[in-house]
């Protein structure tokens, strides 16, 4: 009976419910999934999960379930099957299936060639639409999301566009090469950032799109279908690696899993604690005299953090929109470095008349206001220069940056505080 | 010059460049813009920038950039546009317009109603294919993202979808009955939330998809390129808030703006930075015996924090996908107090060493070992308990779950750390 409705689900359903389920469950619904689905599904899941399902599968299995695949989804799933199933399944290929094999796993992960499939349609220019008509009703079925056939010469170089609009709406008498789009027709190469290309079809809301080698030979096309998952992973990945986590996470791995994944960032943020906490230990002298300084420092420090945070994050999602060019740098600092004199002096203000009322020290009050305002000015530089200075050396921007800035405005707080207080109180 | 290359552009990459000029200069482009193209560049731009635009148009201008809308595009940029220049915009519009327009802003911002569009083609199931084609070539142009027409009665009732493809591959003496898919056809209704409709999108790979009323009647459509912006803006909005930005800030705001944008969460971390500094005021009988416990305890506060926020992003993630079911509970919880246990017996028990080294006392440093694996363990239960009894609650799981389980994590170390300490070393 599960199974009946097992059969009557879309693969991405089940992915779905195999990602939801805790791994005694997931394997006995995995077992009960026909055979010959079984590729399409290890396509949809998440890499946690799809690694726990091919951990259970012997190898004959996964040689049928990857032969019912494309080219470009076995290149998809080649890095997670053994090897020797890999090997098998190559020389099951037909000779053109393995140049695309090749060609979809020689690209590196966030160019085009790796998310684009083989299946176009192609026509030649000098033939009329009636002619493209009769030719597609010779098709079983046309490859998911064509929206346009890419017209081509005899040595494969696109010489146009012909979308399913203007074949429907014009005279099938007309000629392909009259009809077809031959200016601004936006393509790719194997080469380019999937990033780029992912912000073309959002900026030109396209359905499909050729792609093409240096000599402007289609070799391959691109979808949105893939551009979304792509896109889906890209915001996914920038979400995790915020909180410190290195990939995403199957919630029913096992607690060593989940150690292993977060183990990294877990240990950078004790070493930067370590340092804070050495700052601090620097001023046991001062903090002895006054121990109102405990109580009051972790408020400059997390004050700088949460604004350095808001700043960075702010400059980081500008950048990966690409609004940002390097030469902006003073311009941004300066603003930033206004927002924080303005909360330095408000929040700042407000926390220190709270320190005098509780301490009665009006010079502790002072020392509290300044400390706040220069760790927000601190933090407000470091959110504008560590990302825009990694834009110009060319790294990325975004990684572990929320981690490098909560170190240095703690470090720097406590600093900033306690060496005010030791000047100026003591 | 400049102009001649503003005219050759798509309105969206006049949008982005807009977005990344300061005020000055984008005003100075905006101005260089043909006024015809207003209305779809409007469109493109992010909200912080759109106002920023708006202000320096007179109502005329508005009127006329807002009258080469669609009704659909039109209710998008109604809540930035003034009412006077709404009213006016509001007459101008035939019946029917004036009926999708009302209809389009009735719907909540996060609904299918929202996102839909009023383009669509619709054909009857008693024709054939033929005769569909006949009609397809009266038109100057189909309506973008057309994948497939709608299939309706007379009272507009879906009864069923042609798609292209079953339009091209078939023999046109064929009747649309015979060939249109009727069952699984995947509609929505308006009041859908626009996160299931998107995720259908993606799963099912869907270029366009009917929108019905509870009667099935067609009402609207919805396309991937809608959804593929919602998608952006939706992951744009969890990065932004978990740093605690209101919304996209436009990077060249004033000041004061940005003031604006970044006030209630630096507030709301104040207090929660108060409360805090309160805790470890308790405590300050205990410091000022035992000054080393100022320079360890934020060590404490610290792994907590950065524990707490790994295991709420996976679970928020997590039941964002979908994939958490409220009675998961238990079980998370058990695994993530399991994670917490390792985590704290490991670094824990390194930094409980180092303590010992650094001051001498290995009492101290099995306190260090003791208090961060419990702050570990509430920073795991938390991570787990907020997130999920908001969703049983119906809450959304995500909204400011940073900032709760820091301040959490914060003022639940402190008070571990100090409470172990004057219990056992002084
Ligand atoms: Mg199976
Ligand atoms: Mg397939
Ligand atoms: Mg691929
Ligand atoms: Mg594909
Ligand atoms: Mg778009
Ligand atoms: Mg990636
Ligand atoms: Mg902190
Ligand atoms: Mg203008
Ligand atoms: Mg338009
Ligand atoms: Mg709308
Ligand atoms: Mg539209
Ligand atoms: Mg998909
Ligand atoms: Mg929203």
């Amino acid at each position: 009976e599960l199974q009946g409705k097992l059969d009557a689900l879309h693969p991405a359903d089940i992915a779905y419910v195999l990602e939801a389920l805790p791994l005694g469950d997931r394997l006995f619904v995995w077992d009960l999934v026909k055979a010959e689905r079984d590729g399409d599904i290890l396509l949809e899941v998440s890499d946690a999960v799809r690694e726990s399902l091919i951990e259970t599968m012997d190898p004959h299995e996964l040689k049928a379930a990857a032969e019912t695949l494309d080219a470009d989804e076995l290149a998809d799933l080649a890095p997670d099957l053994p090897p020797e199933v890999m090997l098998d399944v190559f020389q099951s290929l037909d000779s053109e299936e393995r140049e695309q094999l090749r060609a979809a796993m020689s690209f590196p992960e966030d160019s085009v060639g790796a998310l684009m499939d083989f299946d176009m349609v192609t026509v030649r220019e000098d033939v009329t639409l009636e002619v493209v008509l009769r030719y597609l009703r010779r098709f079983d079925e046309l490859p998911d999301h064509t929206d346009k056939l890419f017209v081509i010469d005899r040595e494969d170089h696109l010489k146009g566009i012909l979308t399913l609009e203007s074949l429907l709406i014009n005279d099938p008498e007309m000629v392909v090469g009259e009809v077809m789009h031959k200016e601004n027709v936006i393509s790719f190469e194997p080469e380019d950032e999937a990033d780029d290309a992912a912000q073309a079809f959002e900026r030109y809301d396209l359905v499909s799109a050729p792609v093409v080698d240096a000599e402007k030979r289609v070799v391959g096309r691109l979808t949105v279908a893939d551009v979304v998952d792509y896109i889906r992973e890209e915001s996914e990945h920038e979400i995790l690696s915020h909180a410190g986590l290195r990939e995403e996470e199957d919630i029913f791995a096992s607690v060593w899993d989940s150690v292993r994944n977060r183990w990294a960032w877990l240990a950078i943020n004790l070493v930067t604690a370590f340092i804070a906490s050495r700052v601090i230990g620097a001023f046991e002298g001062s903090i002895e005299k006054l121990v109102a300084l405990a109580a009051l420092m972790p408020i400059v420090a997390g004050i700088g953090g949460n604004s350095g945070n808001q700043t960075i994050t702010m400059i980081v999602r500008a950048i990966a929109m690409g609004q940002v060019e390097p030469s902006a740098m003073q311009r941004l600092m300066r603003k930033e470095m206004g927002v924080a004199v303005v909360n330095g002096l408000v929040w700042g203000g407000l926390l220190g008349l709270l320190s005098w009322a509780l301490y009665g020290s009006a010079s502790l009050g002072m020392v509290m206001t300044a400390a706040m305002t220069l760790n927000l000015l601190l933090a407000s530089c470091a959110g504008v220069l560590i990302p825009m200075v990694r834009l110009r050396v060319g790294a990325d921007p975004a990684l572990g940056s929320s981690v490098l800035i909560t170190a240095l405005t703690d470090s720097g707080g406590f600093f900033i505080f306690l060496g005010l207080a030791t000047l100026f109180l003591l």
